[in-house]
């Protein structure tokens, strides 16, 4: 995992406020669970919150706290199978599929080892001159820990949502009106510098910077809505079958689908599913929890398509994004000059490189500050349960 | 259900004590668990604990309580789709295969909604002249609680057993060493009667009582044990088809079986999980945890055959059992007369015979009184979470 | 295999004759077939009429001539690989589910193979003193090409059914009018022996002879009849779960059957293919090609059962069969002093004795003089494509 | 279906010329087979080699005959139905996995529904003044043809290569030792432009033409050859996650793959069927026969990596390609300006635009000037019964 490294004695202090605050924020997501809640896998995209609570702890202790604390004492030698998650280089771990048979260790147990690896952390960077190379991989922790966190929202909503009572959470992590007028960004031709640039910390998909040239295109300074989506629907869209990739056109028909994740029909109006219970469909508030498929066939419905995810970087601070993450016609790919990093913490992004389709901008359950222009969150296309949403692009 | 009726003042008595007996029983067998236990259901066939505790509840709801006392409310009407197992006659209700995804209600509020039950109950049957089809009713709702006891017992060890960390639930239902001497029981040719005789209760598949005739055949005093099964084992007998039923041997390669459930080698020693913990395994003690295929496969090892259920219970007062379910040769079929009752309870045991085994005696996780000589117990042939063993019979 | 041997001078004559008139029957069944209809197979159960063709061929050539015959040289050793159906004795095999990848050998050369074979069991039959064993195999080879070719009229239907064009094939197997008045055949109480009894070949699945005792009951003439069976369909039993077992219930859903197989609604009136084409459904033939499952349902719908094999054998003398096999509401199990023959050919019925039920009778596809009261046919619950129908009977 | 059209009298002519080649060469592909051969489908990519012969012809029919000859009379109504291949717009079709249970029509009838369709478009073209949109799709549907003399071979080979016996189709398309030196092809940044620019045929995916930026990079002047290969292989390719994509991996272990497609392994050496028959495997001969994730782990093992699409179409006239398709590290996306035609001819190509991999060059089964530089193929990451091979690149 390439970064941009380089702490001071200041920074350091920032670092380590930034490693309690996160831990607190994951705890806090968790706060407003049953202990039974913890424990569910209802498909195997998702994970059981206890699982987030204890991966996300044994990252530190696996990558920071055991090769580099020689006096450190593993919490629970049985944890890294239960807890890791796709890293091959670390060893054996269970299936993911059954990641929700797992009723232990209970969540306070996880609640401990949690407090037990925090407090681990917190002594080492604060009692000795660290290495730059533990710095670092404390920064890769705190940025996963923040994409779990999100990963958390989705999981969480989609245990509660598959209750037949849809049970309330709480009122965050709700979306706004789209309050702006509707207006084209227009984009001129022309050579634009793709990638990550500065002293932050950005992932190594985000790398090499490099040259695009892009013709000239035109972007949407809005996201689609749920009023959008809903005259989309009306219009027969889903059983439309031109709009449709041919994938997307199978997925829906195996699947039965006829509007996005959450959406309920009764008595003709749309009700949805979110963390605050069943209400209307909001007409002001952007689409969400649709496929790649979905957002496709509705800029085909539109006669416009999906902008790149470089069209998308290259115009990212002309209009405001950060209530849903944006699929983008661009298919996961590595940059020119991106080489994957020894061992296991190269296992990150790079051999997801496949199959995915790319989604750029933020969330409302996307950790404050977390995201960036040059940042490439990426998903299957049938994905429905993350935070997604449409803006339109056009060529000109 | 048609049942052996007729309560008087002390019967009626003798069955409230037997359903508050009963009740408790249940919340005793799920003491041990962690909230959390509560929730996964590892495979299609096993259910959450928390299930068996709401679902056992429902039953004198939906059967005795909603139609016979006017003036009872339901607790939550959401609970019949929660917690109907598969009576179609009593309404729509969640797949089997997703009541693992349940997290809501929480153990502690199944536990009021057990409370209540078991009150209202007790307040209906103590307060007023109870009609007779509500007493026979009560005694089927303890029969049934009886079963999913030790569907209970099963499920947890499954869970348990499934669980890396093999944890211990406690020292109950243990096996112990078949200590008698192996002998022949002969029995003789001729008509014998089968089937249910009496004035207590029975289930609908143990009638009409009928006569069968029997060809000289002999039964052993003593179940096969886990000393016998591990020579099975060491010949070779899991890659022998010659042993093996088509199906079986088919079961045995999808699923790369080996050894019994629970069964592990290490270090070239058999450990078996327990839910006393991980131990090695007891050549004294009867096998336990295989499927109908094992014990046919093992029978025919040994040149003899399973009993059919008829030579069973035909012999059944000269030998001792109950430390597991026995294997019989006999397909779960209706006897000559059967008939099924109208409406839901009709459901419970004729729409399942067909594709299933007999097993006959009991288990150490039956309830005590619960089994007879005449009681037929049926599960489909692959079955291996459940207590079974194998007795040996011959022709002659 | 055990059977009924002796052979005199004569008798190997007629056996003779009886093995070449065989040989002929199953060429002549394929006769109206293109060669590109002896090549798929459009469900695992369903064989091409290449395979089968070639298959009865081989089980001579490796029972008969291989072991018996010194001076025989095997036609082709690919052949055993490609033809050998489920013997695990008699080495490895194609996967069941791949017979329809088997382009090669051409059909023609399968009959090339035929005449070699037939040609060369002929001279060893004709031109030594034979031994009686040789005698046996050839008399189980014939009974064994026998059952192929209904095999061959059953998966021919089916390949030719699945056509969108509905080809004819021919006027032969079609089903006539049950036409005599239905009567119920009163059967007494009493010990009756069942199995086969002579000096005849039989199946080892028909001994040993034993007896049952049958409680009272009553058996019908007659089958029943299409038009009963569209009666069935229009009360709407295909959506009443009360008639179905809970498998059969999974399985019509599944499935989404509404009526028996190669019924075709159209405008309002039911038509169905037959080997003769697509015509109207008959009102007084019987019913044919439905599961055990539609059966069970029609008896239930009746308030009626299907006879156990036992009562079906004992009474089978007073009433006419032959036009459908018939479902009987027994399982497929060993009789008493059952016991498979060693090697290969003990395969040929004991390892089948689970999850099948079985049916008796005949039908119009069986050869002739093949079937007797004792034979035992046997199918899993769901098979349709088979030529299946219903007699009821009823318990006194 | 955009393409270059403008026909003067003797392109006529020429085009008449290329028609009548095009149909007599698919014929001669499939003559070598017998009519068995023609009807198989052993996995769900494969067509039966009768259904190619069918489909190209109906496809004139279709778009060509149907809309533009008002005197033309439909061979065969069924045939819509039965020979349509994925064009929603030209209505209902079999489903594609059913393809080969289809025995009727045989092979002889669809040979003669070729020579009416062929002798039709002939009269068709020959005798009036053709309207340039039928000109237009007569040149698709040449290409069209000529993409499924393609496939014809692969499905030829897959149907041939898994027959036990091994059989010889022919000599033709064989592959030959890559002879040249090996060379880096230096490549420097700057803009080049991409897609098709000419007057000819050109499919709509090869358009808009567009200009790209690219950095500066280098591409091999030859193919990987099997010796390669077997290096990698020898290396412990196949059992060494870090090489692969996590779908790679996958897709490895659920298959068990530990070579490319059609190679065997038998006394240490390593086999291969072809055509031909089952033959050494060739070191000096380009790989073949291999997905893109294997495509892809063999540059990770080689610290090189694949072309994108754009670097290869920019270096393309600098090395000769042509024995096998090459695995590009493009994901197969639009075009900036990419518009699907409406109507099923825009079926061809959009609707496939996700979850598919970029293949550039052309191989030994492509049709003669069916390639060009601007070919843009695609198939689905785990193909492996395509001709396909690897070229690497790297960036400077």
């Amino acid at each position: 995992m390439p970064m941009k490294p380089i702490q001071t004695e200041s920074t350091l202090q920032t670092l380590l406020r930034q490693f309690q605050d996160c831990r607190h924020q994951t705890e806090q997501i968790c706060a407003p669970l049953t202990p039974e809640d913890h424990v569910p896998q209802p498909m195997v995209d998702v994970s059981p919150p206890k699982w987030h609570l204890a991966h996300t702890t044994w990252f530190f202790e696996q990558f920071l706290l055991g090769p580099f604390n020689p006096d450190y004492r593993v919490y629970d030698t049985d944890f890294a199978y239960l807890f890791n998650s796709y890293y091959n280089n670390a060893g054996k771990r269970i299936l993911r599929p059954n990641r929700g048979l797992m009723s232990r260790p209970p969540v306070q147990e996880v609640l401990n080892y949690r407090s037990h690896v925090t407090q681990a952390v917190t002594d080492f960077i604060s009692s000795r001159s660290t290495a730059a190379r533990a710095l670092e991989i404390l920064t890769l922790g705190i940025h996963h820990e923040q994409q779990h966190q999100e990963l958390l929202v989705y999981d969480i909503k989609y245990i509660l949502g598959h209750q037949p009572t849809f049970p309330v959470y709480g009122e965050a992590f709700g979306l706004q009106a789209e309050k702006q007028e509707f207006n084209w960004v227009p984009m001129e031709e022309g050579i634009y510098s793709i990638g990550y640039q500065g002293d932050g910390f950005c992932y190594d998909n985000e790398l090499a910077r490099h040259r695009v040239f892009l013709e000239p295109y035109r972007i949407a300074n809005k996201l689609v809505t749920n009023g959008e989506y809903m005259e989309f629907i009306a219009s027969g869209a889903y059983s439309d079958f031109n709009l449709w990739h041919a994938d997307g056109w199978d997925f829906l028909k195996v699947n039965q689908l006829t509007a996005p994740l959450y959406w309920h029909q009764q008595d003709g109006q749309w009700l949805q599913y979110t963390l605050n219970g069943l209400v209307p469909v909001d007409p002001t508030a952007p689409v969400q929890h649709i496929s790649f498929y979905e957002a496709f066939a509705f800029a085909e419905w539109q006669g416009k398509r999906l902008p790149t995810e470089f069209e998308w970087e290259a115009a990212a601070e002309q209009f405001s994004w950060g209530q849903v993450w944006e699929w983008t016609g661009s298919a996961y790919l590595p940059y020119p000059g991106f080489h994957k990093a020894p061992g296991a913490l190269g296992e990150y992004n790079g051999k997801f490189m496949v199959n995915q389709q790319v989604l750029r901008g933020a969330s409302v359950a996307t950790a404050a500050d977390h995201s960036r222009n040059s940042y490439r969150n990426f998903f299957a296309p049938p994905s429905r349960w993350i935070f997604s949403g449409i803006r339109l692009a056009d060529s000109l």
